[in-house]
């Protein structure tokens, strides 16, 4: 089998998603794979190159996983054309530099969401990609978490007959730090850090709405501040400025109605931290990350409302588990794949930078209804 | 002891609530307790004179509960000075008739909600019983739901610290009469009857929302037919025009978010078919029709997220039943018990028909939202 | 990042205790962690030298963990000015002289419990100690266990509101040696080798009551020789001279009570071999070693005795676990890394030789109240 | 069959206690049972004269059972020669003026406990009643409760071997009236209104443990008013007094340790309200006021202290329910078959005022000896 290899550039793995996601559990586990055997026969075979500003930190993270290519000069590693990926996992307001940078040098691009902090920044992004002609992508993990995955298998295979609306609610408790340490980092809850819940969940449901359910036509939406004094990572008190709950209404062009919840205030008494229950006239599902439950027409019982007895329903019980056929690999290695075949060979890869700055578009429009109190169309994109 | 009897003219107990709830659940079972045992030392005995339009009906609904006490003449059974109670459950748009001619005849009144179709309709009932001076009542049942009456419990002992979002999610699977037969009338699901689940369900909302979590500033709803082909009772194919689902979101003067989703088109995958869930700063809870669930701070886990694996927390696990302390009433019967000492002794009863035109006001509103596609101010209620 | 190196010279490692939990899970743990990060950014690493009086056990033991340092020669290794530590596990009554030789030697010193048989013996010991300036530290691992950790968390949050009472219950069967072989040694049950459970126990519970709970204030104690004849390691018949159960009553300045059982002849119906169930006006908890459930007030049924029927109350039910939210580390290490910040970095460490006299001191007392049948005071501790 | 009738005068039945476990549970329970068999072939029916201070809850009460023997004066009840017993359950300061009438008019006697406010004044109705030459008997119910049935059995067959020691654990939380009414009258948090967990229960303690476990040599108890502020029926604050909590331990002749705590503070995590736990040499058992659970020698667990791990061992698992083999009648009711079998045909009945005396003179001790802060001896009881 012919081996190629391909230098990724990796930028902004020294955070905590970008190393955990992207180089361990994607990159470092394809090549523990033994690379991605490609339609020819040909095996493919990525080479991390880290780049960041700590020459510190990119040294020990190399030094962990026995890697020797770390810079700190992102000129250079782009330069190598023998680098034919640039991957971006810094902060928003970093990223649109660095895919600029890359996609002038030609490199094929794909980094994290939001894209930009604009709709206009995000489209821009796409735009230059466009003319450049550099093969473009955003992740977009949540389509291959394990549990959406069999949601999207019921969807494809009528399961539902016509779907009437969905439920999401995403969400847990996140500590104020007064009793107990946070579990987030603190910048999330700052606005002037570019923190708040919707920008960073409205990207997700974009994908996941036009992706399972289809096109989103309008929304309402409402964030609240419902915890506006938390403690840092030092143990300092500060002023939650950023939203840390978003309502979200989405009316789509079938007609189907979207309800999502997003909170870090929650309490979770459900089945996963993040739950899409799906009402269809044949049959329903909830959605958690990696199982799936339905309830099928003949198994829907017909409840009365009696509060004098105990219900003589459990309604848990009439909902049985969509097995788990295969395995199911990690979300984010799984879209790497697909943009790694993309590159190498032409594979298809719908989740491009205009699709990432329908994500942004979305979060945008949300905080713009959440101000004026009222709905909005989510009018197509174009670039400017 | 010394007994008073209090005649009871109860029209439109013929109909399915009227007569499961408000005869035989709540008047009949007081006759059978024994009647009320007032402050004074006496007993007070509710006597029941059935009125509706069928006397074919009335006469075999006094045979089943062995009464003797029926006629189709209301002003009649209102002329009678024993006849101190008009009570009044017919369907929406024939219950002003029936009010105002038992306040005229000076008797106490007490009704089903909603109590008119429109806000100016409800408030003039309340100006008419308050200009006649009549004592009167609007039936706000859910509020005597043992999971409510619970979930109040924690409200007033300070269990959650402060209140930060609630979620209530109503319905079950309402068949649509091709399958199965449907188990709720079909006036319910055409506009040009009366129908929509907004009207009905927003009532209720306004008393359950404005009693347990504070007073509501503004509102955003949304309507949708959802399956809007459906059979009726003779079996014959109609077309569903009113609402089958409403999606509303209620913004409460001291901050609180209220999202309430109302549908007969989703399947049940949560404790009962009504839950509110409360998010607190030291705890959270979740009520059922029976029962509540709680977790308090030191309850509440810590989540990672993890898709890769298995959760290893079940989220159901960490929340603890709040006892059943002493046996609960039918929620209906209590309520007539209070309306009754209102009348008999004077005991509080704030429950009256300006609190039932605030209901209608809600549901009101909540059909303006949709119609207007924003939020709506809630703004107080003046009589006209 | 730079290394520091620090010698830590433990005598009486032979032993089962030494062993287990002060060289294996904690120093060599330690070591396998990679050594403790210290504020200034270094790295702190213990070099364990082995002591004891057989060099034939020395040998092995080292030989089983890879150590090359060890010696039956403490004053040689005292006198390494590298090894700044010494730890002292062997039995009480040998504990003095290596501690005096390591305090002479200016060594910080760190011990296990009792760390002598009489009050006055502990305080002579913390006294040289202070005179010499030197650190020192006494071996207190209940304080981390994960349980008692959590309720530790429960107090210092305020879950309990005032506290009432406690109720200790430690505790399980050892076997006589007839029917099966016991699980201690024979020695534990010799009133003439040191043995009985009050002065083990008894130390233990002067620092859990002193650290959760507050100040002991007086005892009432009753010691019980229940199982008088055993068989030692050898098969041998003996005498059980020692009391193998020990029943105390502790008030607390704050006026809490505080029940504790201490027995080796009791078998186990609760959660734990430790439980300390604590009830306070807002909420109860039980704890375990490892874990911790409440019961808030909203939690707690209503129950009414009536023998004739079967409780309608599962009692085990109204309880909710409190979360393991991050894994736990070995008590003893957890001990050991603060006393190791302590010498290294000046960390806090309130565990001294003084602490380690007070739990001697309630032993002596508890034993002085047994003999005298009365209530004692437990006055404050001072230097002879 | 031969009928014989027996006139049982009844004074303070309409008290909770006295109407439902003496009246109801028992002499009306008997009297449904058809009467008692007695060893010569005859029935022994037992006929209530109601009696009491209050004609109106005499009559609603005499109504209520369908009895129509009731009175205000006891003297005239007590002169009628075919009234042969008194029975006694007024407030405790009213016992000893209806016992000695009934004693003086040659009455067999039988009361509730405690028999009198102090040990002197309980022995002075034993004396009575010796020199009168009249039957007599003290409630001692708890002998009955099946779970402590089935503990008897266990020690009559000698299951436990030697018996080492002994738990009891009394207790359950009491509502403060604050958040939630208390479910126990508010005298019995008044020491000025003879209120007091101690003599309620050590009066039951010195019967069960003689009965179960040997003659009570001496004890140190201690009291708690652990909750010193409540609300009464009424709603109104409180000062309480008496303590709500008493912590004893007892030495038994027989070298046996009861430990038993009784508390109205304290939450529930065991079997049952009451639980006894005893260990022996062969097996230990808990019992409850129905179920008793027993663990033998072979059935014993070795359990090891690793709080590094989940414990292996499932302390609940290793004991087996000892069963039910007939059903059990109520405790007060089998009690009354005995006293009423030693009026009628002279059948053993030890539990007489002497017996009751014992029980106060436990309660007086304990008082002393929380008072004295020291272990009191118990001497025999003999009349002044």
């Amino acid at each position: 089998m012919k081996e190629r290899r391909i230098g990724v550039v990796m930028n902004g793995v020294t955070g905590r998603m970008g190393r955990n996601q992207h180089l361990e559990r994607s990159i470092l586990a394809i090549r523990k794979d033994g690379g991605i055997l490609l339609k020819n026969g040909g095996i493919l075979i990525p080479e991390p190159v880290l780049v960041g500003r700590s020459e510190e930190k990119l040294r020990r993270l190399a030094h962990i996983y026995g890697l020797d290519r770390y810079t700190t000069d992102l000129d250079t590693a782009l330069s190598d054309p023998a680098n034919g990926i640039y991957f971006d996992s810094q902060v928003t307001d970093r990223r649109a530099e660095g895919l600029l940078k890359a996609i002038a040098a030609g490199r094929a691009v794909y980094c994290e969401k939001p894209t930009a902090v604009t709709t206009a920044g995000a489209l821009a992004l796409h735009e230059a990609a466009r003319k450049a002609g550099v093969k473009n992508g955003v992740v977009q993990d949540k389509l291959w978490l394990p549990g959406l995955l069999k949601l999207k298998h019921l969807l494809d295979t009528g399961f539902f007959g016509r779907v009437l609306s969905v439920r999401g609610e995403f969400g847990y408790w996140v500590f104020d730090g007064f009793q107990w340490p946070a579990q987030r980092p603190s910048w999330n809850y700052r606005k002037e850090d570019g923190g708040g819940i919707m920008m960073d969940m409205f990207c997700h449901w974009r994908y996941v709405i036009d992706n399972l359910f289809g096109p989103i036509k309008a929304l309402s939406a409402l964030g609240a501040v419902h915890i506006d004094r938390r403690r840092d990572e030092e143990g300092r008190e500060y002023r939650a400025t950023a939203e840390d709950a978003a309502y979200g209404t989405f009316e789509l062009e079938n007609g189907v109605i979207c309800q999502f919840n997003s909170s870090w205030d929650v309490r979770v008494r459900r089945d996963d931290l993040l739950v899409l229950q799906v009402d269809g006239m044949n049959g329903s599902a909830v959605a958690g990350l990696r199982d799936c439950r339905i309830q099928s027409g003949a198994m829907t019982p017909k409840p009365v409302w009696n509060p004098d007895i105990d219900s003589p329903i459990d309604y848990y019980e009439n909902w049985a588990p969509v097995p788990t056929r295969d395995p199911c690999d990690n979300a984010f290695k799984v879209q790497w794949e697909l943009f790694l075949r993309h590159v190498a060979e032409d594979g298809p890869f719908p989740w491009d930078l205009l699709e990432g700055a329908k994500g942004v578009q979305l979060a945008e429009l949300g905080l713009r209804s959440w101000k004026e109190r009222r709905w909005l169309d989510v009018p197509p994109l174009a670039a400017p």
